[in-house]
């Protein structure tokens, strides 16, 4: 009998429907960001931020993953988004068929830009892709800057890794040199940048490479 | 054919192997902490600080789990603990089996506390027993204050929640109150400590209460 890897079963079924999710998105036109990081990095804080700033130049929805709770999605709500919640009740991460499900009812044809914003861990989410076309990373300055060399499976897809916070950065010790250096070691042409989402420094930047991932995709 | 549910053997037999773990620690009359967090919340920071302000009172062994990179031992080492690091090599928490296997050759009767530092994640090692006496949750300020509540699988069987990085609460947004409320609704009798490995806030009743647990046991 031919010995059953039942993780790569689980993660090949999930490639499939990750594909159809894409080709769905595709089909649309429409641009859609996968949003890692540990929790309390500021996930929700820069979506909050983000609808809020391209609110007259586009329209972004935001499926909310979360073990439990639906306060994210009441969040970034509140700021402009079309938003749903995923209660993953338990599970570490997002899967493609949770995308699948909650497709069925999104409204993709009114909208530019879909994020899905991850449950918050720098561990599982690397595994399984969700059909998205770009992965944003965030990390923050209070988390210490051995980040990436610690958990760096999350790092070798990034596309964007967004370092979150730098308003606190006279407070802690925190080198963006040994982030941006360990980073591009596990992916070479990720685009690392420095943003607050509290004092927006930085944030022009992540609008820009928002605004131009919908410009070549829409 | 009786439908196998694949998780549940996998707990049951993390939970006979952990039991044996105990069984191990209570022979030698060793307390042991399974102190866990979500990443860069500062459990290394804290046994550093921990090991060397109890230097002359306890001798204390640390279990490092990581996914990779050992820099986690030598910190602790150079502090002054017995330390070993287990590499996860990709898996998202500690079992007990990893933990039997470092057991075999960890120097346990030198010693007189066992802390066990988990894979930096808010969600999964809350399922895998390791054996341990006390589980300690640690969370910064720097986080933001809707933690328990969102990822409440990790504080159903907390003992001590540390809520580190006071030194940064005049730079965020943070209710302690908040958190205190969310704990004691998943746990009724933890007890929540405010601390700051920086400039030691809150650090003597954290040492109280390792004492007592080496006293109560020992």
């Amino acid at each position: 009998m031919a010995k059953v890897d039942l993780g790569e079963q689980i993660l090949g079924s999930n490639q499939r429907i990750a594909e159809k999710n894409r080709e769905l998105f595709d089909s649309q036109g429409l641009v859609t960001i996968n949003l890692m990081s540990g929790p309390g990095a500021g996930k929700t804080s820069l979506l909050e931020r983000t609808v809020s700033l391209l609110r007259d130049e586009m329209k972004i929805g935001i499926i909310e993953g979360d073990l439990q709770t639906t306060q994210d999605a009441d969040r970034v709500r509140a700021a402009g988004a079309r938003a749903v919640q995923i209660e993953t009740e338990g599970a570490c991460h997002l899967d493609a068929r949770m995308i699948a499900r909650e497709l069925e009812q999104f409204p993709l044809d009114e909208i530019d830009l879909l994020v899905i914003e991850n449950v918050g861990n720098l561990v599982c989410p690397a595994a399984f892709e969700l059909g998205e076309h770009a992965r944003v990373m965030m990390l923050s300055v209070t988390e210490g800057d051995d980040k990436p060399s610690k958990y760096p499976t999350m790092f070798h897809k990034a596309n964007v890794v967004l370092v979150n916070k730098t308003d606190l950065l006279p407070y802690v010790d925190y080198s963006l040199e040994r982030v941006e250096k360990d980073v591009h070691r596990l992916k070479p042409d990720a685009t690392v940048l420095a943003i607050s989402c509290k004092t927006d420094e930085g944030m022009d930047r992540w609008l820009d490479w928002i605004k131009e991932q919908v410009r070549k995709n829409g």
